[in-house]
């Protein structure tokens, strides 16, 4: 068998799990003038392999959006001292936004993006009477209490494969419309309501979506059965408004490869451990 | 009986629960060209009351020390429509770093800090081999795994009366060096480790200096003795460092009358719950 002579192809390639406070940047991907993650990391790597780096992400959030289980893998072909790497990242990182919890070697096969089987999403509301400095731009605010188990009960309309039109942004470029929810659960813990959403693929604003809908449920200004009205009637207008970025957090993505140990996802919120929390 | 006519001694008072991002402050005290806690709850209800307003405190927070259960006292001869003060501040105030959680009308002869029988300060420390950029400011970062076992058992020397003056700032102004500590626990949440303090009083730094030893202790660079040894020696310079300002959180304190419904500073933590973390 005879490999083509390609420098790419003989590549070490690097998988690095990544937290990082949204509220810092524009973004993941690079953008004019704007500090985005992605410009951040390539930045920084390129100083330390010492050649230009391209950072390839499972799935790009969007300005505010904070994560603390993004994957993103680069290809390099030099060695590199992975504990130092990692060191000098989060020595200029953590300050900055961004850190890395943990880096690994990885298959030349294997691919941020289009190896992932699964993504998951975390919505953080923070429901009481009065707002709180210490979460700011890290969870949404709603007043108006909150009933949960109605949001639960529309929450479960949304599992499965259905036509997400009415959920998807009007800037959404994806040419399929039908995507399969694998999970879509609404928990209090006190003042905090948490959405967690999990499934193969998300329509672009299709969390901040369908969490909007949720909360005018949850606010009774809707009934559950709202939703089994708009997934029929297929219409971005008609949903709830798009809750805001600074509430969602990109949770976790699960591969073939458990590159980084089982179910890591549910260990790494800052804040809270979902294994105590759910 | 006479009561002599002062006009402070008919004015009503009124008490608030409140909480703030201590990053965004010189501490709770008024000080000259800094933004602190005091002046900017002075400036916008006596914007509100129009008239002068002068704010008691509790337990005064150095700089960058955070709050979510303080309590603060004023008096105004003029009626208030509480809600909307409070709406008012909230309005401004959130993202400005303070809230008011509560506000009540109190007696004359409460007092935030004379009327006090006990406060409490919880100090969150991030305990894992990455820094987290969703807790910057929020948390102090400890790489090295702690043995939460030993701080514990040397957080149990600290209970009870003592002289704490191997434990206080060398710019304390206290004469009495004597305190009973009713409360150290030192509990261990997946990557977080949070250090529960409470007493009638504290003496200054007393919480970040015994936190700052019990983190030697939990490196297993000391002994859990070496409280026994910093009690009796009475020397600031022999104990561990003064803990950073940002891990600290004021968390509640007690009095007589139940102002606020009982036990509120275990459910007024934004990010988590005590009554599910311990």
């Amino acid at each position: 068998m005879v490999f083509p002579l390609s420098a790419s192809f003989f590549m070490p390639r690097y998988a690095l799990l990544i937290e990082y406070d949204g509220s810092r940047f524009c973004g993941f991907q690079r953008q004019l003038n704007q500090p985005s993650v992605q410009q951040f990391l390539e930045d920084m790597i390129e100083i330390f392999v010492k050649h230009p780096v391209v950072i390839h992400v499972s799935g790009r959030t969007d300005t505010g959006v904070h994560a603390f289980g993004q994957v993103v893998h680069f290809d390099s072909p030099e060695p590199i001292d992975l504990r130092k790497l990692r060191a000098y990242l989060n020595h200029f990182g953590s300050r900055q936004g961004v850190c890395i919890l943990d880096i690994h070697v990885v298959p030349n096969d294997f691919h941020a993006r289009f190896s992932s089987l699964e993504r998951s999403y975390l919505y953080l509301i923070l429901n009481r009477s009065s707002p709180s400095p210490l979460m700011e731009g890290r969870a949404t605010y709603v007043r108006t209490l909150l009933d949960v188990d109605r949001m639960q009960q529309a929450a479960s309309k949304l599992l499965g494969y259905h036509n997400f039109e009415s959920f998807r942004s009007r800037h959404c470029q994806s040419k399929q419309v039908f995507r399969t929810l694998d999970e879509c659960s609404v928990v209090r813990q006190g003042h905090l309501v948490t959405v967690h959403l999990r499934s193969r693929s998300f329509l672009h604003n299709q969390v901040r979506i369908s969490v909007g809908t949720l909360i005018q449920i949850g606010m009774k200004r809707k009934d559950p059965t709202w939703i089994d009205d708009l997934l029929a009637i297929q219409d971005r207008t008609k949903a709830g408004p798009t809750a805001p970025a600074h509430g969602l957090y990109f949770k976790g993505v699960k591969y073939k490869q458990d590159i980084f140990g089982t179910d890591r996802a549910n260990d790494l919120h800052p804040f809270f451990f979902e294994a105590d929390f759910l």
